[in-house]
Formats: C-alpha cells, sequence, structure tokens
C-alpha cells in the first residue's frame, strides 16, 4: 500500500571524520522516501527552492517516487550544516537555513488521497497535524520529532501524538518528552500520550519497539523483580533490533529517518500490520538505517539492490538469533 | 566443569536514586561465583581481613561456592564507596581503600588444580598472569580488566590477553586498549592482541559478541559497503545480546561481574564449546546482569531461583527473535 511522508526535502553540507561533503541532497522526507521505495509506493509532500533542479528531481524519480506533492516556491531550499567530528552518534549543527521551508504550508496532491499509510517526518506539529486531518484515509499514521518541538511546541506536539499509531524518536527525546530518565518507565508515559507504539532510536545500539494498550495502567506492582510472565503481562511487548556494528560510518545524517523509511515501508508492504510484521520491520529500519551511515548523504540509498538489503536482513537474523 | 574464579571479595557502601546501602558484600569474585553458581561448581580465590564474618561466609555457602581460597588476613577487607546519583551508567567513587587486597599475593588450593575454566576477575595483571601460569590444566580462560590497567600497567595486561580465550570489558575499554573510537576496528585490534573472543558489554544496551581467528587478517577491500556474505566472511562473528529494559535500575553494582558470571558459568556447564553455545552464554551473561541490577549489592543473586533463570532467558529470546 502507497505511503504519503511530509517533510524535509533539503540540501547539506556535512563534516565528519572520513570527509567532507557540499549541498549533497538530504532532509528528512528525502532519507524517508528513498529507504521506503524499496518496499512499496512513496509519495513525497515538501517545499523546495529554485535550487531543485532535474538532478535532485532525478534522484526521486530513479527510486519511481511520487513528486507531484513536492512544491515550487520562489527562493532558496532547505540548508544544513553540521559536522560530526568530536561524536559519530551526535551532529553539531553550524548553519540552519530554513528558505521556503519558514512559510511551508503543505498541499497535498488529489492523486495522494487514497494512501493508506502516512509519515509525518520531523516538522512543525501544527503542519503535522494539519496533514494528518487532511488525510482521513490514512490507516496507519507514523511520526516523528525532535527536542525542539517537545520543548517549545508542547501542547500542538500533544494533539498530534494522539493520532499516531507508531512515535519513532530517539532515547533523549524520549526521556525528554515523558520527564523521566528511566527508558520503560518513559516509554509507558509516552504510550499513554496517545501512540499505539513506540520506537525508540538507540543509535549503534539499535531500537527497541514499546507496544500494548495495557502499557498506560500497569499496576504499581509491576515493576523490577516481577517475575518474567508478569513483565510480559504488563503489555509492553518490548522488542529490540540491533544495529549492525559497522567497521566505517561515514555519515550518520539521515540514518534515523532511513530507519524510519525502512520500518514503516515494509510495514506497507504487508498485508496484514501484525506483531510479527511489526518485528522484522524493526530489523528493516535497522537494515536501512545501516546502509545510510555507509556513504555521504543518499549515495549509498541511491545505489542500493534488494538484493543487498536481503542479505543484511539475514545478517541482522544472524546477529541476534541463537539458532 | 568447575570454574575457578581469581578477584575481589569486598565491602561497598552505595548510593542510588533508590537509595543508600552501608558496607554490603561486594567485589567482582562474589558477583561473578553467585551468578556462575546457577550454572555449576565455583571455587574462589581472595583475601579478605578480619571484618570478613561468617554472615559473609554464609553467603557463600548457601550457593554451595567452594571458599578454601578465600585467604585470612590481618587487617580489613578492602572496602569500596560510590554513587550513581547523577548516572545510573558510571559510578562515582568517593571511596576505594585497598587494605588487605593491596598485598594479595594468590594461593591455590591444591583442590582447584582440576578446574578446566578459569576466570580472571578484574585484578593487576600480575596477578593475572601469575594465576593463569599455575593454571595449566584451564582449558578456557576468560578475563576482564579495567582503564586503570589499561593505561599504566599496559605490558603487564598484554601478557594477559596473549593467554586469554575470552576478554569481557566494556565499550569505552575497548576503545581504550585499541586506541581506536570505533567499536568494529578496535574489536579487530583487541582480538589481535590475543583473546579468541571479545565480549563488549554496552550498559543497558546489552553485549556484544566479536570472535573469530581471521579477525586480525581482513584484507582493507572488507570494509562498509561489503557485501553480507563478504563481512560474513571477515570472522568477526558479531552477535549482539540485549540488555532487558527495566522498570527500575536499583543498583547497577555488579552487573558486569554477573554478566561474567552467567556468560562463563553457563559455557562451563556445558558438553562442548561450540558457537551456538557462546550466543546462548550471551543471553545467560545478559540475564544474570539484569537480575543484579534489580537489588542492591548481591541481594537479589541471593535470593534467585533457576524457574526465574529460564523465564528470564525466554523473555530474552521474545525480545529479540523474529519468530
Amino acid at each position: 500500500m502507497a505511503i504519503t511522508v511530509v517533510g524535509s526535502v533539503a540540501y547539506d553540507s556535512i563534516e565528519t571524520p572520513a570527509g567532507r561533503r557540499e549541498r549533497c541532497l538530504g532532509g528528512a522526507a528525502t532519507y524517508f522516501s528513498l529507504a521506503a521505495s524499496f518496499f512499496t509506493d512513496v509519495r513525497v509532500i515538501a517545499v523546495v527552492g529554485e535550487d531543485f533542479g532535474p538532478e535532485q528531481e532525478a534522484v526521486f524519480n530513479a527510486r519511481k517516487i511520487d513528486t507531484r506533492g513536492i512544491e515550487r516556491a520562489a527562493g532558496k531550499s532547505f540548508f544544513w550544516e553540521g559536522s560530526y567530528l568530536d561524536n559519530l552518534n551526535e551532529a553539531k549543527t553550524h548553519i540552519t537555513d530554513l528558505n521556503v521551508f519558514a512559510s511551508f504550508n503543505p498541499k497535498i496532491p488529489d492523486a495522494y488521497r487514497d494512501s493508506e499509510f502516512l509519515f509525518l517526518a520531523n516538522i512543525d506539529p501544527v503542519l503535522q497535524r494539519r496533514v494528518r486531518d487532511a488525510m482521513p484515509q490514512a490507516k496507519l499514521v507514523a511520526g516523528d520529532t525532535m527536542n525542539y518541538w517537545i520543548k517549545d511546541h508542547r501542547p500542538a506536539l500533544l494533539e498530534v501524538l494522539k493520532g499516531l499509531d507508531v512515535l519513532l524518536i530517539n532515547d533523549t527525546e524520549t526521556k525528554m518528552l515523558a520527564g523521566n530518565n528511566n527508558l520503560v518507565q518513559a516509554a509507558r508515559a509516552v504510550l499513554a500520550m496517545g501512540p499505539k507504539a513506540l520506537v525508540v532510536k538507540h543509535g549503534e545500539y539499535g531500537a527497541t519497539l514499546f507496544s500494548g494498550t495495557a502499557a498506560a495502567s500497569a499496576p504499581p506492582s509491576l515493576r523490577s523483580g516481577a517475575s518474567a510472565e508478569e513483565r510480559v503481562a504488563i503489555g509492553m511487548n518490548p522488542f529490540r533490533a540491533p544495529a549492525l556494528p559497522l567497521e566505517e560510518v561515514v555519515d550518520p545524517t539521515g540514518a534515523g529517518d532511513s530507519f524510519a523509511g525502512g520500518f514503516f515501508g515494509y510495514l506497507a508492504s504487508q498485508p496484514e500490520v501484525t506483531p510479527a510484521a511489526f518485528r522484522r520491520a524493526m530489523f528493516y529500519g535497522g537494515v536501512m538505517g545501516s546502509f545510510a551511515c555507509e556513504r555521504f548523504g543518499t549515495e549509498r540509498l541511491q545505489q542500493l539492490s534488494h538484493k543487498e538489503i536481503d542479505e543484511r536482513f539475514n545478517l541482522f537474523r544472524e546477529l541476534t538469533h541463537l539458532d
């Protein structure tokens, strides 16, 4: 089933211990849609400036991604410059020029309206909600956010969370959103805000899926020390997917968005969204995130083959399975 | 098969967000032997002072741990005081009184000499090597170390590493030992120092096993971007075991030693040390480490049942396995 994604399409200048790239194609919606395009049809809603040309367009076309929802506006595209010289796990932002993105008002092409899957990438929660409300036919809605929205736009964000099936954020964001430094307690609190499932991304250590409707109502007696059955009974059903130990992380930019693309793309490709499909989706998320890190920008995702994805999925299984 | 462990038996005063305990029984050899005792016979070599009484002795006796190698010396036992108030992942040390441990010269009871498994807990590498040399019958030798020995006693430590089958250390120690900030490259460098396998402990994110004799000689072409088959062919055979997402970490002291005890204890209980046994041992390590965190000191390990261990092992499987 088709996915519509709303988010940024941007230019990034990136410096890592492996080198430097100027103005490569980036943005959350770009990484997400490239990763998801290996699993299902993807449609993008974004805004770009006059600097977005045929070369960039071709990257989407090569993966059969629908770009009719990418609006061209007068001015320049969103530009980000950052580095990872001290710490590959955390970008240091040097420049953020919103440019045409500052007045982004998502417009949804009629051809997108039958999308059953909707991904709200990390943008202003007011816009996330507007797109969600405009696409009531979407059966499964997932989204991302970041510290800025959690800290300074909490009421709008909480409205978005109420309508989400899956929220994908990292450890720090989870703890910040919940105001709780214990990951399990924080996950429980976030699930009580609305999302039916929470994917917490741990960077090089993988990701954990928390889900279950009983999450918000676990009795206090079911704390640590509870037996295995009791823990399972609390309904959080945690599932941990690994990240691949990589010989060289060339550029971690977009790894989280690529994870989301692999995760949600795989789910959308399945006849039914079952717990087993969710688990495999976590692995495909890790698979696509690991590829994204291997080259600068979207280079690796652009060159990827289905065979490589299958091989790496099997590698993830070997990496984690006892038998 | 029996394990002999050499290491510290100590008193710890511990403060965590969950509370404070004064002078509880601790030390690497204590946590290790309690955890390993659920899987096989364990024999301890250590030194304690006159403050080590029948109450402490009873903790070992209750788990049928052989304490004939625990020497009683004039003076006080090793004492450590630390807190985890800001960060549950890293202890802040307030006091380290070596006391009788300062002049520890391990003596090996004759009854221990047929031990086929030997664990060298985190002590002076000169002593680790002395014990290793004095027990040539040991078929599988594992060990731990810490930043202090890596930085200031490197030549002695490198001698120990040459004779190790398995080294168990954390991320920071691995990178420090190798002088390399990439975990995979660092693991490869550490394996080249002698150990046949390396277990890198990631705290709340679990642990990774690296092994394989080809580890030191991977051609440079087999870097990131290599296909799945090529990656497997480099011989590092990584395996990732999870940690249990815990509702409450009461006290992380001894979690790493308990991991080592579960890991090595399980290996020693198996008829053969196969790659499959290594994988299950990683899970049992995580299982015992997670229990250790649930109460102060060794409280949880003392109360544990085999049924609880089995249940948690199954929980670890559910936490990670696709099917």
